[in-house]
């Protein structure tokens, strides 16, 4: 109803005033998404034309939308639990973000809309009415990679880089097809660490979200490279900058503690295979691992972590193996327990309902982080 | 083609490692957009059921795409001047993004996809081989709007919080529609300053870019809403957070100085009316104002500058008005260059080619940043 009084303004004002130019296109005069009261989510896209579109709703199967004499598609869903999901709408196999919804969720493969089904401000995700720290967004030209990349760093309430204090870090890493930005923008990792710093469920921390391609191209390439040389020297090269790029710009330009119990690593599916061969094969720099969903090993754990055995316990402070039951990468997550179990190596694993989305990671991150530097 | 093999990989591998999940859909496999040599640039969309798809580019009016008869519409430019480019297709007078591009252009009203056509290394929004500055995102609750709300802020090469160097700073606004991010993520107002600074042609500088509305409902209720009381509050309250909470921020964060002479403003369509409300009305606090292509005003600005006269011009350094003679804006904005005439106010009037776009508000920002503090 506004959208529809909003078109009707911009016509008329823009022929007053002449922003036109400043409106490219009459937007959708829909409303979507739109959220009830209980939790439930109406989706409407207007595609007179198609003759089929689909909702692609994180964490569900796709599911076909229903057209009105308008050529307006809709679905309602049942009630949705508390949360973020990323949704398109997929006309003719074509994925498309909402065009009436602002929030977009960045992706170097697909891109896609958002939508918060809110909750009580207990939920770890919600923004609070407390402090809030900072998201430094870091640029720099990448002599391993050989590109100009970027890496995010989120500082806690409180830090101040005029005072003494230091802090531990976290090292947090991005899945397939994500840019550098996943782990805010999509996983809303600054506002659960405001929140469980706030409640004093977690210490606080600086958290380092670097780009995590060592050869950038594998995103073109696909899953199928992941069978190839090309996955090796992406696994190689992202260590290699993390270690000796990202890790010393931020060891020199934040007040951040450089022993190995006040460092700690952790990713999400590409991202939690790049954690356990960065931190397992790096026990001197990392105490605290943490691999939600860890997805693209080889599945050769005896190349991929020579000599890992029961020593190891003396220096792990937290291993942490994570999956949701319903991942179709529970085997190799359950497979990678049972050989870390074999050679003696003591580790949290940890079974969650859920798939392969963000809704597990974020709560992969709250759980996780509350375990650190303590 | 890489596309084609992409989606052959992506059915076949998430079938055999259960990444399926990650993969909520098959991406579109056209490529797009594909730009050529000489900056001609080829869009292309796959939609096999619309009957009218139209190109809508910006800084160009809107132009039918042709269909071929796999359903991909497609359509080549004339060469484009290098710069970024916002555009959308428009399907059924529905504006989408481009499913095949990552690159995304945030907006509250129509979000839109951008295109590089890459240029030389002399144009201050390409990436250059120079030292970068960092972008720090802030988040607070505005007593002021009452809502929770964010702020962007650049600091150049060589910024160190621990050094005993100070900045001047300038204030950064954005248009009507646009979000905080706006003068990084398209305005590239961290990449332009990093080369102007390493080109000895700006001072280094500190940028703030605060979110531009007083009254956020403004955007949903549309620019009718700027003949209502609406435009009044949504101007007032942003002045006042912008002064009462964001530069007390600022200062309390960041090595900045602090005296009229080290702080500008400047902004664009309605954040160029916001920069004269604020700049004019407080000659005490800035002394160079900036204000490119404004819109928003009331036009009577007797009533929006009270008591403006030729003494301004023993506080202003800097007054700059600009637009370009395409925007249906310039009209507006010679009228208040005549009025500033009658009052005896120096100004820098400017107009330069262009309409109301992001490529005419690059180069006004370059040009601005230049004369800056000087």
């Amino acid at each position: 109803m506004k959208r529809t009084l909003l078109a009707l303004f911009l016509l008329l004002l823009s022929a007053m005033t002449g922003w036109a130019q400043a409106q490219p296109q009459v937007p959708a005069t829909v409303s979507s998404p739109e959220v009830h009261s209980d939790g439930s989510v109406t989706f409407r896209f207007r595609d007179p034309n198609a003759h089929e579109v689909m909702l692609t709703l994180e964490g569900a199967k796709p599911a076909p939308m229903q057209k009105d004499d308008q050529g307006v598609w809709s679905l309602t869903t049942g009630p949705l639990e508390p949360d973020f999901y990323g949704y398109s709408f997929v006309a003719e196999g074509v994925g498309l973000i909402d065009p009436s919804n602002p929030l977009m969720k960045p992706n170097l493969l697909h891109t896609q809309s958002q939508v918060h089904v809110p909750g009580p401000s207990s939920l770890p995700w919600e923004i609070g009415d407390v402090s809030h720290g900072l998201v430094h967004h870091h640029f720099y030209k990448s002599g391993v990679v050989g590109d100009q990349r970027d890496f995010y760093v989120y500082t806690p309430p409180g830090y101040d880089p005029r005072a003494k204090q230091s802090y531990p870090v976290l090292y947090l890493l991005h899945g397939f097809s994500d840019d550098a930005s996943g782990w805010t923008s999509v996983g809303r990792a600054n506002v659960i660490l405001d929140n469980l710093i706030a409640q004093g469920k977690a210490k606080p921390m600086v958290i380092v979200m670097p780009l995590g391609y060592g050869a950038p191209e594998i995103v073109m390439q696909g899953l199928g490279a992941f069978a190839t040389e090309l996955r090796k020297r992406n696994y190689d090269r992202f260590i290699q900058a993390l270690l000796t790029e990202v890790i010393p710009q931020v060891e020199a330009s934040y007040r951040v503690l450089k022993d190995r119990n006040s460092r700690a690593i952790a990713g999400l599916s590409m991202g939690g295979a790049e954690t356990l061969l960065t931190g397992l094969n790096n026990l001197d720099k990392f105490a605290w691992i943490g691999a939600f969903s860890s997805g693209g090993l080889a599945e050769d754990f005896d190349a991929d972590f020579p000599g890992l055995d029961a020593k190891a316990n003396q220096q792990l402070r937290v291993l942490w193996v994570s999956c949701g039951t319903d991942d179709g990468l529970i085997a190799l997550n359950r497979k990678l327990r049972a050989w870390l179990d074999s050679k003696g190596v003591h580790q949290t694993g940890i079974e969650t309902a859920g798939g392969h989305t963000w809704m597990v990671w974020r709560r992969n991150l709250a759980d996780f982080s509350g375990l650190l530097f303590k």
